[in-house]
């Protein structure tokens, strides 16, 4: 029986600041990955996010960010030092933990958020800070990373378990990357097609490209979103289809035997 | 053989300030209070003190604070309900445990900051979340005190294993309580007379108050300041003190048993 | 001809996180309370809501507050002098004077945040602080206070021009203060009863108090919210009702002289 | 006469944090550059600086950076829009005019901040981003910009004031930039040779390249840096080796006709 996780990134409100549905999300998805408080998130917003994510039976990961509340994570951010990234990491995921372990739960993965992310992926000295941050404070712990890219190369050479991560609304390059958002074709809008190609893409471990190329990917975990009700509904769908297909939905700790 | 620690809060620089003479104060002391990263503090500045502490054979403990940078803390913030002051001394325990667990080290104490110190002093209720948090992530942690404040209090009433705190430079009330910066006689600045109170209440198992009442305290740990060439002065001259007068000067988790 | 200004928090989000149906409530009123950037706001925001304000016909006035943006600037803040609180306010106020500059557009009047408007209401110290900050930068600026406040008795004993506001969804005693919160009856949360009311405080040049006294306010300007729906639909009532009473509803910068 | 401006970047202390020598700073150079509360400063700091430069006879300047205090403004951040950073410094500009205000002083001059003053430098978008913030706030107000770059090239455009800028510390290349500090030579660091530096750039009108090229230059002002105690010394002696060698120093905005 083939099995996927549906990861999202939540808890990223702040103060009196609320951003995305995370009760709807926390009701369909099997692992939450949780702000940390630097981009998104705060130590009130942890705490009913990881109360919320257990009651609801969803294994949480840490989800850090650049230190940049304003820019909410998304602005690339040039100027620290690989080990810098990797102390900024550290002390994120150490925070995450200490929420956790006040509510008797455990940190099973690790997910970069947004523009440390997308410039992890191409920059090994930076996915290694990533990856060795991850390994120096619980080497047990799930890196999360996009299939082909330096983030997953840093975390295999470091021992870690990695699951690779499709996303429900993206195109992808035959190379197997993402098409750059500033392209036609990039983002996937219809629900119904994005849930089509996620059961397809799971049953036959490839994904197709946006010129139809067929690539092998082992894939693990499925991101979608929720900061919007057309997102929340694309990712109802996605795991309708999944139920549907017969494919089972469980966290990616349970299923990569890290629980 | 008397034994006592001596105990100074470290680690607020931030970004490009600098703050205080860590370097000094690490060779002078025995446990260090470690700023979190919210009155003062970062990931990379805790890196860095937890490794020169470390090399000086110093205990490391979190020293948590309001989220008020601007304030370094100092500020009273009325508005938190003590559950909140729960979950945000939870994040920043868990921010300096990981960046401790990333060196191997281990964060023994817990000593809160500021204004939320102060105010935590006074009131039971606060004083409860601030016990509470420290349980919460790990019961064996050391929960610092004045002794007769609602903090020893708390901390008493969930088990935790409580050092009480004296400050060199500070007068006592005749409840034992310290004298308002306000009046005067409340700070003590001549250096020499501070180490000499030091060992004599040490020494006695007692403070003498500004009157020159006599209070029995069973005196766990000394603070003493580095944010001045006098304030690093002091401290090497109660150092000094102590040490002419035969007192060991050890680390509280070695002391109380918690190492 | 009877008239009065509608007043309300506006322009309070900040980077990704939206709050408030700045929009909506730019229909109803007739002068808008711009935040500054300390408790909420940002450039962009504090830009789009200046423009809108001035599509929509409505003046615009500075609202600062605490520099606290996870508290939203609600929360007490104690520990900054008088003249630090009048240095944080001609900064914001300058920055906002600046942003309406680059739109060839005035900040109009003066209104305080949260909790520095309820410490400076019942603190002549604090009250003359944000007096003076307003009259260093702009004499003519209108200075926006509860009547029988000390912000009113400070704003006066410096020859500002005082706009006196009533809330539409709160109840008073019979010395003209609000209801405390934590009291039953408080809140007006019925839109027409608050509407009832609104009309009938400016016709009669009264306010009603929670016992059914009358006291003689001059009312200048009314305050309604628009962070909920009911809070838009309950604005919607109020200025529907004055309309239809024949009450002319106009930005407190005409009907006080100072545009 | 020879007439050549000495300016410095001031202000930038935050909180309890203090940074460079502002005092000793202030008795050497005749404009400041004063940080607006996004990269360093906050309104006390402010009203601070602007106090002490009047009292020595200095003109000042806005000096606004990114938002980004824990990297001090040195982190080069994309993501923002050219008309986001024109809002930013349209901001801040606007805070410190403000600040300004209630002393009775003025905000003669603009100088951008560490990385954005080097991205807009070489990005004629970002560098017209920060001159039209000039020009709608106050279009008297002097643009400081680098010879030849693309900020003075958007100033011009605008017909802002340009002063046109040398660094007392920095080698030249062939082109007139500066070399980058990664290269051997880049920096000045004997505080003699940059005081026979300056004199023979203002006595020629031209700036020598490291390679010995001489290079014509219309030189307004001379940035000299006050962080520390060598830095100091360096202000030091380029002030006296200008007035032995018969140069006046007076404020940008009375050499430009800005006063």
């Amino acid at each position: 029986m083939a099995v996927v996780d549906l990861n999202s990134d939540l808890g990223e409100s702040f103060g009196a600041y609320k951003i995305g549905d995370d009760q709807a999300m926390l009701s369909i998805i099997s692992s939450a990955n949780v702000a940390c408080g630097f981009h998104g998130g705060d130590p009130l917003v942890m705490h009913d996010t990881l109360m919320t994510a257990r009651d609801n039976g969803v294994s949480v990961g840490a989800h850090p960010g650049f230190n940049d509340l304003w820019g909410f994570g998304r602005r690339a951010i040039h100027g620290d030092r690989p080990e810098d990234i990797e102390k900024q990491m550290i002390y994120q995921i150490g925070a995450i933990q200490g929420m956790a372990t006040a509510l008797d739960m455990r940190v099973g993965h690790f997910k970069a958020h947004g523009a440390l992310n997308n410039m992890a992926a191409v920059d090994f000295d930076l996915a290694m800070a990533t990856a060795k941050a991850v390994k120096a404070v619980d080497p047990d712990m799930i890196y999360v990373a996009l299939p082909g890219s330096e983030m997953e190369r840093a975390a295999e050479s470091l021992g870690l378990c990695v699951a690779r991560e499709i996303f429900a609304d993206r195109a992808y390059t035959d190379d197997g990357m993402l098409v750059s958002r500033k392209l036609p074709g990039a983002m996937i809008e219809d629900a119904e097609e994005a849930a089509r190609r996620m059961v397809d893409f799971v049953e036959t471990g490839t994904i197709e490209s946006i010129t139809g190329k067929r690539i092998p990917v082992a894939i693990d975990t499925i991101c979608v979103h929720g900061d919007s009700a057309a997102a929340v509904s694309m990712a109802t769908k996605v795991r309708e289809a999944l139920v549907s297909a017969g494919i089972a939905i469980r966290p990616m700790v349970e299923s990569l035997g890290r629980s």
